[in-house]
């Protein structure tokens, strides 16, 4: 699948529609294979002890198959997550980055599927594994 | 399943284990049957245009789950999600408290299996609907 | 939601798109509020000690949420299971019938949604608890 | 994580605990990496027309995770499918097997999480994508 957004237009696009979130999510790398984005560890979403909370994994999860999906189709800002499955496996390393690994299962006209591995930075053991469903709107 | 922790309570003892959500979340009901938590309406956990987000919805069914497990186990601090599926059905109303329905299906030595519905304030139409499951480490 | 196939009509479909599958399921109550279908506890589909396999409780709480959604939508044959997720709970009452109650959560456009508990006939605890999506093709 | 079970014993094993399914089931194989299942394409375990049902296809998603388990922990007879996340992207191709493609996230003392990919035979856009979760007994 042809990447038709690149990293530099999906951060600024990112910034457009969340802007509540600017700031907590890096995009490491869009490409034909998978897409890699970054939670910054800072303290505003960890938990105390310097944890990545239950939530912080999901927005991360979701914001990286949301990624994923625009990067594909270009910018729909009407996509909605449909559904959500994570496994929660490992605890996080303390104090240091969450990575998520998006791969694109299922690119349809109205949905996507995207498969989501996240891992503490510089460990190799997934943290979590997540299955979201985007519906995306049709075209008018 | 008798409760071993009322709602005035556990109140205190969220604020103790999740400060960084302090005043996000209230208690409306810790009953035999269920329990009913509330997102409170406020700028912080909403979006632009006043939407409640896909993560702060994941938030509110896991405290939800959370809180119905405790109060019929007791405090459990190292209790976990392991596992969470969350469908996404309806736009939450713009500007209105999010409620969690929250009903204990498994309650077991090692996990609880709870279901939640979210709901709008004043409306029957569920938001969001989610599984959860909860790992219970063994006493010692 | 009003009905628009009623429990005999429905049960002849069934034979008629799942052949293979006749006489393993009974439709108990097609009412406006659940869907109760049966599986009827016979060597076919059963281990080997009379329990209820994982599959099969897959089959129920899938063929359950079908009815479900076509007893409000009529017949479409197009329509198709795009996810499920399922918890596994209880060890079912061997040697005896299964039950599933199945209630729509959203039914729109082009998806519904349906929540299905399984019992075992004549217990409360809920065996299996089910979410599945069908995915209802656009009328031409 | 090594094996402890290779394919001509696990074939034995599978005939013993889940006879029902004789000859429904064949492993291409089991490795470090992954374990590889082939659903028999015979007019048994399809549908009308020579589709792979949905519970055919949950059924080799939780054999293969079974078989993904078990060939690293050793037989288990008690271990039970805890929960399933299914999601259906694409019709098989009539006529042909089915393989699945299962690797395990976590291997932890009282459970595993395997990830599935399901893939008609000769194709690479997977037909469905499953995560599975093991309840392990304790050891006595």
């Amino acid at each position: 699948m042809s990447i038709v957004i690149g990293a530099e237009e999906m951060a600024h696009y990112l910034d457009e529609v969340f802007p509540q979130v600017r700031g907590m999510f890096r995009i490491d790398e869009i490409s034909e294979t998978r897409v890699v984005m970054r939670l910054v560890a800072d303290e505003r979403h960890l938990r105390p002890g310097g944890t990545v909370s239950g939530p912080a994994m999901f927005s991360l999860a979701d914001v990286a198959a949301y990624v994923a999906t625009m990067s594909r189709i270009g910018k729909q800002a009407l996509a909605v997550t449909t559904h959500c499955s994570i496994d929660f496996m490992r605890k996080p390393v303390s104090g240091v980055d969450l990575l998520a690994e998006a791969r694109i299962l299922k690119l349809g006209r109205s949905l996507s599927v995207t498969d989501v591995l996240l891992y503490s930075d510089g460990t190799s053991a997934p943290v979590a594994h997540a299955s979201l469903t985007y519906s995306i709107p049709p075209a008018r």
